[in-house]
């Protein structure tokens, strides 16, 4: 027997509905590539994404069709966010940060047939334009009077035409709420990118559960920065869940820079930001060389990859914000754990509440997640064993777009390539990626342990602990470090400071010094090209 | 195309399994029947329930079984919760202040196949069990120890007794979330009551936006202590939203005078809770006659029926907890909407924040409302005029249990019932039911405003304002009032009140006391008894 409720689909329009309808007046402003901050608000936002998706309906667009972006954080590219999957069709976020030749095969491999892009990137375009199959139309998102001129670019349309020429009017199809909203790919540092296609019911019960008060807690009262890019695994669904709340959203552009972050937190009141480790160093660095401190700032969250906890505290005890650790990846939409406090920790000191900080913490509502051994049997949630980290639940994907990679699932969970461990509170903690374990004579090495001591020291800026051969115990750490600006250390103060850190056999075997460590298009550490430079590195000990 | 995401239905057990893999310490104390407080945790619930679904269906239970309860908020009514619904039967709450003839008729009309009940409604089941048609098993919800003696009612178990003969391992079933989940009939005054049958997808979309930090802002951190009644509307959800976030439950039992309510706040750390005015009204009163304050509450919702502002103001300024302003009904699962503050609302003075917080506030996503004029046609959202309020969403019913009186809905939407206006910002206020205005020469006067009035004086209780004849303007206002014990005031004092506080043609005409105003099984006035009462009562204007 079934109940006797409405019916209605979970559709990503429903979200751009509820804010035009109850929040009409909340303000989204935009640094933007023409250089401005612009102001516009949710009614206008639903406006324009009505005109638009007519624009597209009338050029042509149909149902799953796939539309590239090669975009900043900005209110052109939410509307697209909204826009495309309202009508049906799938958006396709691409990673401007990737090679040309990685584009080409992205817009290639989800046959694209509009790429809308930035001015930023018109240089990209220029260069992939001859060489893509299946795009028909490129769009330059600015307006008249600042599109390119004389750019070989065939079939060139400009974004605010479009907008103009889309009629006011526009009934957001209802559909299967199963069908693709959203197309995703991994970073894929070895084999070529997969895509993750999200589902309208994903992206909507991903978003639900995103906002809640232990996990993102977004709500009307919010001015919320995503500095976590809207062309990678939607800015981790903040432009939905601030449609659904009604939250006040500034876009940073192309500006992520600590100053300008910076001015722009103070300038437009700020309560919450989001983004990877990398980013807050800059904005950090800022901060302290100018003396300056937050006014309105509440609560930063950070994910992307492992927090060191030197930054919770300073964040928590200089700054006063209040640090929420995440984990997520592309697959999972990308939302897995987030570290809020339960009602017992409450009476915690402050350096142990830091402590469960520096954990990537408890599952959202609607994901499972277990860690196993080698032989896929589950290991205890004790806090101390680490196993290989797998995920099920409403927004994981079930296998890649067009069935690259085959099934990824064992037994119907996805194996996330992450080692870590789980207390008995279900606080989960990443030690490493399965692919960056160090292992030594047989026993497993955390390398992110090992880089969190070494960034607590004050002249380490950024270090990346890696695997270097040893003839007895096949593999010891090797720490390579990048020093702050005008900064020294040397090689056995650093060693020395892991004593009564870690175990002593846990520490790094040497230490080299570099310029700089390379980042993926995401703000990750490549640690494969670290391990690729230092392959033939002799350790001292070997 | 779909998206390639798991698919997984949304189902009651898997709030249930997610609070015993991630908060299994959390606690749930109750305060029993048999008189003591009983503490137990999220852990022990699951195995509970999993053991009270094995023995229901060794005993024959079956998809869709409506299992009927009488019974006050605590840890076994919750256990029911889980073990009825996630089996797939449906949990048939059932009011125990209704008339027993009304008991008789909702559990011949849902077929009920057994019956749980507190020993404190034993008079209720002896009386009823020869005349119902179709219970097969009641089952007392407590120990041997104090199983009632020598009852006459036929096939009479022990809840404990069954629990321990259910075995330890149970998988919760997989099944369409769109399957029946949960019975709850409408109070209804005038007709018999007709069925909401809840769904679990309903119910767990419910559970994910009642918990928004806009709407009860539930987390891990709260001790939630539901006064409203897990026998009415499922206790506004809270039994799964407190699941879902693994807040600290306490349930109160019967106990629900001022002193036995404040003592379980202080004594438990209670730091939300939510009722209906009337509830709260005896612990206020008992709070002042004894000078006390809270230690750990925050927040209190209040629903049910509109809360009067003397109430906010006491609650916010007296003892420093915030009020929630939430409006819902049977039929909405019940949350509809919630009055919580935008981003602009930061900057308003107190006062200007607390007239805000006297309307019902925002609907929470996943509801959509519109006020209408008699002919259907929308009327405007600019915070003055009014009209009928009519709903739709993912959880608002599409049809009563075995289609009692027809399609209730009005072109997709249902209508509430209630007259209400909506300001700009879509703050929605109820002026009044629409049986309950006041029609003045065609004119129409919100008795709820006058009743406001009325309780703000500090000598009045509790006070009704109804229609009275009047032989030129059809109907004029009576203010109908019951005084706190040991206060005074005259119908001239009380009369000269309104002035300046409501438009002069809205003063009543004329002011009764009365030693008690008549509540209704779920707590709120029931002014058709009153109606029927002064049917004949000539006014002094007349």
């Amino acid at each position: 027997m079934l109940g006797s409720m409405m019916q209605m689909p979970l559709l990503i329009s429903s979200l751009l509905m509820h804010a035009e309808r109850h929040h009409p007046e909340q303000e989204i402003v935009s640094r933007r590539v023409e250089g401005d901050l612009h102001r516009t608000t949710y009614r206008e936002l639903a406006g324009r994404a009505r005109r638009m998706a007519n624009a597209l309906t009338a050029r042509g667009l149909k149902m799953s069709d796939r539309i590239g972006t090669l975009a900043w954080n900005g209110y052109r590219h939410l509307e697209l966010y909204y826009a495309v999957s309202g009508s049906g069709a799938v958006l396709h976020t691409i990673n401007p940060r990737l090679h040309p030749d990685q584009i080409v095969y992205l817009a290639d491999h989800a046959e694209n047939t509009i790429l809308f892009f930035d001015l930023t990137f018109l240089p990209i375009v220029e260069a992939i334009a001859p060489r893509v199959k299946t795009i028909k139309a490129f769009v330059a998102m600015t307006d008249a009077a600042h599109m390119p001129a004389g750019s070989a670019i065939p079939n060139l349309l400009c974004y605010e035409d479009l907008i103009a020429e889309g009629a006011p009017e526009f009934d957001w199809p209802q559909f299967d709420e199963n069908t693709a909203s959203s197309l995703c790919y991994t970073s894929g540092t070895t084999d070529n990118p997969k895509g993750a296609l999200y589902s309208h019911r994903s992206t909507l019960l991903h978003t639900l559960s995103a906002a809640l008060p232990d996990a993102l807690n977004c709500s009307a009262g919010d001015c919320i920065l995503p500095v976590v890019p809207m062309f990678h695994v939607n800015a981790w669904g903040i432009p939905y869940v601030a449609c659904m709340v009604g939250a006040k959203l500034v876009f940073p552009g192309a500006g992520l820079d600590g100053k300008s972050l910076h001015d722009l937190f103070e300038a437009e009141g700020v309560t919450m930001a989001a983004g990877v480790p990398t980013v807050w160093q800059g904005l950090l660095a800022h901060m302290q060389a100018n003396n300056l401190g937050f006014s309105t700032m509440r609560r930063t969250v950070i994910g992307g990859s492992a927090c060191p906890p030197a930054m919770i505290e300073a964040f928590e005890k200089t700054y006063k914000v209040h640090v929420v650790h995440a984990w997520g990846m592309t697959e999972l939409s990308p939302l897995g754990t987030i570290c809020s406090f339960k009602f017992k920790h409450k009476e915690l000191s402050v350096d142990q509440q830091l402590a469960l900080q520096a954990r990537q913490g408890r599952v959202l509502f609607g994901i499972d997640m277990k860690i196993v051994a080698p032989d896929g049997g589950e290991v205890a949630w004790d806090g101390l064993q680490t196993g290989d980290l797998q995920v099920r639940g409403h927004w994981v994907i079930d296998g890649y777009f067009k069935g690259e990679g085959n099934n990824p699932l064992v037994r119907g969970w996805f194996p996330t390539g992450d080692v870590a461990k789980i207390d008995a509170d279900g606080y989960m903690q990443i030690t490493d990626r399965s692919k960056d374990v160090i292992k030594s004579g047989g026993e497993w090495i955390g390398s992110i342990d090992l880089e969190n001591i070494a960034m607590a020291h004050p002249a380490v800026a950024m270090a990346a602990c890696i695997a270097a051969r040893h003839p007895k115990w096949d593999e010891r750490p090797l720490l390579v470090v990048m020093k702050k600006p005008g900064m020294d250390v040397t090689r056995d103060e650093l060693i020395k400071f892991y004593e009564g850190r870690v175990a002593r056999w846990w520490t790094p075997d040497d230490v080299v010094f570099v310029d700089s460590i390379p980042l993926g298009a995401t703000g990750k550490m490549q640690k494969n090209k670290l391990r690729e430079q230092f392959r033939d590195y002799k350790l001292p000990t070997a």
